[in-house]
């Protein structure tokens, strides 16, 4: 697949479809995305690629928790700002409401709201899903390092036809994401990325976030 | 270009040749690099492009600083650790005892390793740098979403024979390019990018960087 290609068509997938990943196209890829550069070539990034009954225990017991104890989970990081501020603000309220509107799901109806919210943690019905953590002692610039490696594990899972949905929202539930999979004490859970092939009738698909222009956030001096 | 031809081909170029890269080549690309993901889609990267005269001097006031106030400058964020532990100590040490053995540069000559370092403030001659930052009152997520932002950059840049050379090693002269470029006050200065086209001769440009192998850095459950 061409590079524009994969990055255009690059999208956060939340209905997917039942057919399964084989671990050597999983493989494969993550051996390609670890091209990523990082800060001193240090190469900061862990992966735990769950599926199966692996996966769906980590999705019963998050849900159960969400029901059973809610507030008791929070993440080891902060992937947002306490407070929201513009241009930030408007951005994400933009995105969040052209979601729930695509869904056909009213601005108060919270029920539905929430309902859409928790199938997070089904993964969207994804096969697959890449647990992506970091040692806790390394600093700031490994999260850009990850997220460089992050992007290209998400653009080569194009070149398979396959789609991807980066989660944070998995983040404040990694004491239960511990029981199920072995990550040491000191790796801290950044994200989930689900993984699959998209369901290309659902609604959730269609959604097509804007961008700024390219003079909303750039500059150019000595031109 | 094909997305793998992309990601494998691209490297930290470390001598650029003189050729300069059309204003109209670097909105297209950050047009498609900005297609990256970003939590809520806030898309916080802030860039500003440098060139000619404002780069001149740029690189001027920095490595002066560095013969006359050395000490008196440092980055707002930290990138790296205050100590280093495996296995990333070892990983970082191979890289760099590779760059300098592939100049001839002995281990033992401080000097020569010095002068080969402060190369970065001259850009490593690209005719064109990025400097990209973000919002101080952003969190932590904000650097994965600025990570995924700058390896789509870097891979775009490949779109158009050109590369790259990502450099937190401006961060600490935050200072010295607020003199030069309007960056707001709650704009953290994260790393630069240089860009141009590569000097196919270059020792320096030889360097090829080990990646860990797929099981040393990933596990799979449930499969």
């Amino acid at each position: 697949m061409h590079l524009e290609e994969a990055i255009r068509s690059r999208k956060s997938v939340r209905r997917f479809l039942p057919q399964t990943v084989s671990r050597d196209v999983i493989e494969a890829m993550l051996e390609l995305a670890a091209r990523a550069p990082s800060g001193n070539n240090i190469q900061p990034w862990i992966v735990h690629v769950v599926t199966g009954k692996v996966k769906q225990a980590i999705s019963k017991d998050i849900l159960d928790a969400i029901k059973t104890e809610p507030n008791q989970h929070q993440a080891e990081y902060d992937y947002y700002p306490g407070e929201w501020f513009e241009p930030y603000q408007a951005r994400r309220r933009a995105v969040g409401f052209e979601l729930f509107e695509q869904l056909g799901i009213a601005r108060a109806d919270r029920e539905a709201r929430e309902k859409q919210t928790l199938r997070n943690f089904e993964f969207f019905d994804a096969p697959v899903a890449l647990f992506i953590s970091l040692d806790r002692r390394l600093s700031l610039g490994s999260y850009v390092d990850l997220g460089m490696f992050i992007q290209n594990l998400l653009l080569v899972a194009r070149e398979h036809d396959l789609h991807t949905c980066a989660q944070a929202a998995f983040a404040p539930f990694h004491r239960i994401v511990r029981h199920h999979i072995p990550l040491a004490d000191e790796h801290l859970l950044v994200c989930a990325v689900s993984l699959g092939y998209e369901d290309p009738d659902a609604l959730e698909n269609m959604l097509q976030t804007p961008r700024e222009v390219v003079s909303g956030f750039s500059e150019f001096h000595g031109f």
